[in-house]
């Protein structure tokens, strides 16, 4: 049985909680959050003990391991904190948003072998391995386009949006990381960013983007198409195309029910598709964690490094570099 | 070039008229109506002659082969006049409803080497030809079950209702020959048939059923299942599912157009589907033609025979007396 | 939080033990079976005592209600012993193979005022819900007609054929019941079946069926198909589908993934679909529980009754007299 | 009746021919081809004269329309001959591959008022034709971005690439339009273009790209992405999705029949889609040229005019310029 710490208590935490307390191998011993009532609510619901401090959970020498969900600002310290003190990592994406911070983390906790993943959690959607895997087996031939569709249901609050660090780098990032996943050894090296305001009045308030796309070539010409939104009316559009010689793939949307509806004015019409992450997302957090359980049991490498939550920032950046300066940008690993 | 005499100018006689006009061997040289308005309106976009008799158009020496589509009381007449002619024969179905008179006929005709076709245009069906082709290629393996849905968009008037011979005569038919036409040489042996009025107040009139089930079995003891209605507001329902041993097929459903909706309500949502027959088999009416004039030419045999037309009538009437002792009924050929 | 005392940790029993051991409000104290090992494995996993006895379990005073998931003959013995010991039961269908039997134990049972639910899971899957409350709400209008597809993967060995009771009443039993879920206060009254054996040989050494359709009708007229199939070899295939006059809405089947396949023999290839009734209904099993639970601790009346296990019994044995005798069978309740 | 003079006998002129050929209301009285084994099987099979030159043919007095379906080196030629002898024009797309002559040509025939159309035929399918609409009617709200996924089965012989002029001005320029079509009187203001050779030894030798991928901008915002392929081996791919404030809608695939199999390897599988734009776009083809003579007949204004093919002809050149820069680059109208 693995003792978990958590950090942070929020809406993703309070999930996190949730799926370390069901887990047959790990045990939510620490819930650690800045608002006490957050983390008195997880602690009441999970029987984990509410920590005055993330020292005092991280450091508890019958804690194995460090879950990650407080927000970006403290993920390094967190995590640096945590490798410190031995103790294995999940954390959840970005690093952080500014890419000099994560190296000089990098520099630090290199020197400590703990495992320590990064939350990508569509990595271990059932629908994304499964044509991931099928890439890798040569299913569809040669890989010659992806195509990421990723819109949210709805715009944050202002709040939520000025400590997000930009569309590109809070939102894209899962879709930047899934492209590099599926492409496996072949790396992005170049990127062309597009961004529109056209929907919130807090985005363009704060200067963000609230629709996007991205074309992104690799090292071996494979082309990659990303587009973003932040409001689909009809739930959260999850949707991943792999084309290649022999054929294509793709990881569709998912409804809560298989209900088909057929009326005078539509036929074959399906439920909203699930409305956000949590729902859309529910089984591959699960399976996320059971594989980092699992990791740190066998002694195994990570399965989503560091260096993967690095390079997604790179992307990211260059991606706003190239919107900024209205070129094609390339990507300096 | 066939030139084709036409019996019978209302809905279905000038889609027929349309289609002898375009085809590039036949040619439709006259069309006889007992309504003289409707035949023409028949000349006038085809070219073709009104004749005023049956007998001037079958019996004109340059007219090859006549195409009956008038009412049914008059489809064993012309039939048999075309057959003492000479004259190639393709009649809409049913042959008619009362089987002594379809055994009669047969009896005069019989002795007339003339190719005689029954129209069960569902056969042409490019969807219904695969799953055929599939069942007899064995790609489903052994077949096992057959299912068939069929509904109509609407009910028809009071008038139709009274000639049309009972809802199982008139409707049913085109399902029981699509199941003898999948089944191939496996015969039907054994019918139940349930009926219910639960939609037309016309139909309730006239003693009618709206709503219809029926069990068969085939001599092989292969299962087969039929639904039928009067009224789907989504349109012309049409589905035939082969099961087998080695997998399933379904002939499913089709939409003018093949665009999908998603809002806040619903999604993948497509067009109802084709409204009636007229849409929803425009092409197989055409490669109904093209068949029947390549089996002309060639000297070939038909693809659907009198005897077809006789056998699924017989079905009919041994639905029918399911329905009324509530027993299952042997068929007897 | 609830004590459950679980009878049988075969397949079935050790699902449901997985179940109650993670419902936050039930606990799982007991577990008996026949077959020590069973119950063994199951109290490793879970942490419950194992009964050497059924009566132990029950009669414990600290146990509030009892799971009965073991062999057929043993349900009606384990839910009087649970009904006198006044505890609430939730029993596996059917009840028992015999009317007689069935309706002794009601007389026994009913004077115990204690909650007994019948595991009738398939009424509290998502879609089978949706499509139940949307007849209800009227948003197909009236019901005209009910067709359920109901085919497991591969069929049992001869063992479990032996003592199962009949395809009719062993699998039919389900979706009769699922068919009177959905016709709600308007009772089936007569039934038509057929019967077929194209499968299996040990099917056929037993007498039993492998293959099999029926019709019924309700009071209003509503007409009801059922098919089922020992094998599906796509999985299990597992669709209802209501029709009215307002539309229709189908409950189709769901797979493990939403990933669709394009190559050059074919497009929008899905996987195959749920391989078995614990994969498709999990969910299913686990809202049982969860209204079972809430039943309990709300002292509410049980969603699916006694009287729900008996008449879907009733249904099956109508249909094996229809089938016998070849007639349309009348339901006495 | 309008009498055509048709000016190109290959795969595409014999597509047409037939279509005028069974046009209610045209008539095929010539056709020219520079190969006159191509015009003498068209004449054959349609009944037209074969002209000696194509000055004969569009000069006859007798001649209303032009319909030009020969090598793009010819189109303004011939148009600008048929302008000057007053006879209506349907022009296959591109109206030239240098955008100098096509500002040259409109500098001549825009002092003669005939009827220009250039044949952008995807306009006129039924799907598109339901999205523009939709988009129009604000049925998905504000558009937000349109996505366009345009793939051919397989990729020329290295003769038609020498021609062709490259995959931006020869593929994707139907791609350029349909995006402007949608939008409507919302100009796209800015390209950025991606190539890859991944596919294909003859597009590597011509320094052609055989796939591409596309981000453009509007004047309002809306992005658009189109991305495009010379060979998928599931047939012809052609969808279109537009993205609002209240929705989407997807122009999906469209297969021969709407059979689905399952086995045990895959569910819902349907056919490879259509082959190629004969297949796919069919009906697209016939509803153009009837759109046509209904202009002429009417003299209404032209659906698709001389404008619209410049400047979808810019669109490609831009997205050229784009990619050989590594800007986003500005289109100048």
């Amino acid at each position: 049985m693995l003792n978990f710490a958590l950090m942070g208590a929020g809406r993703i935490g309070k999930m996190h909680a949730k799926n370390l307390s069901m887990h047959s191998k790990s045990n939510l011993s620490y819930v650690y959050d800045i608002n006490q009532d957050f983390a008195n609510e997880v602690a009441k619901l999970s029987g984990a003990k509410v920590a005055q401090s993330a020292e005092e959970a991280i450091n508890d020498k019958n804690v194995d391991a460090v879950f990650i969900a407080s927000a970006t600002p403290t993920h390094i310290d967190f995590m640096t904190m945590a490798a410190k003190a031995g103790k294995a990592v999940l954390c959840e994406k970005p690093i952080d948003l500014d890419i000099a911070k994560v190296d000089k983390c990098y520099e630090t906790i290199k020197n400590f072998s703990v495992p320590i993943q990064i939350g990508f959690n569509r990595r271990f959607d059932k629908s994304n391995k499964k044509i991931k895997l099928a890439k890798d087996n040569g299913e569809i031939g040669n890989l010659e386009m992806v195509i990421i569709t990723s819109r949210d249901p709805e715009p944050p609050g202002i709040e939520y949006l000025k400590a997000a660090g930009g569309f590109f780098r809070d939102t894209t990032i899962h879709d930047f990381d899934l492209s590099r996943f599926i492409l496996g050894d072949d790396p992005v090296i170049e990127v062309s960013a597009y961004g529109s305001q056209l929907i919130s009045a807090e985005c363009k308030e704060v200067g963000d983007h609230d629709t996007a796309m991205f074309i992104m070539r690799s090292q071996k010409g494979v082309l990659i198409h990303i587009n973003n939104s932040r409001r689909a009316v009809y739930g959260y559009d999850q949707r991943v195309e792999i084309f290649g010689s022999k054929g294509m793939m793709i990881s569709n949307n998912q409804s809560p029910t298989s209900v088909e509806k057929f009326d005078k004015n539509m036929t074959y019409a399906k439920d909203p598709i699930h409305f956000f992450f949590i729902e859309r997302y529910e089984q591959s957090y699960k399976d996320q964690l059971d594989d980092f359980v699992n990791i740190i049991m066998n002694n195994e490498k990570p399965s989503v490094t560091f260096e993967d939550g690095r390079n997604a920032l790179l992307l990211a950046n260059a991606a706003y570099e190239s919107f900024e300066t209205g070129k094609s940008t390339k990507v300096n690993y």
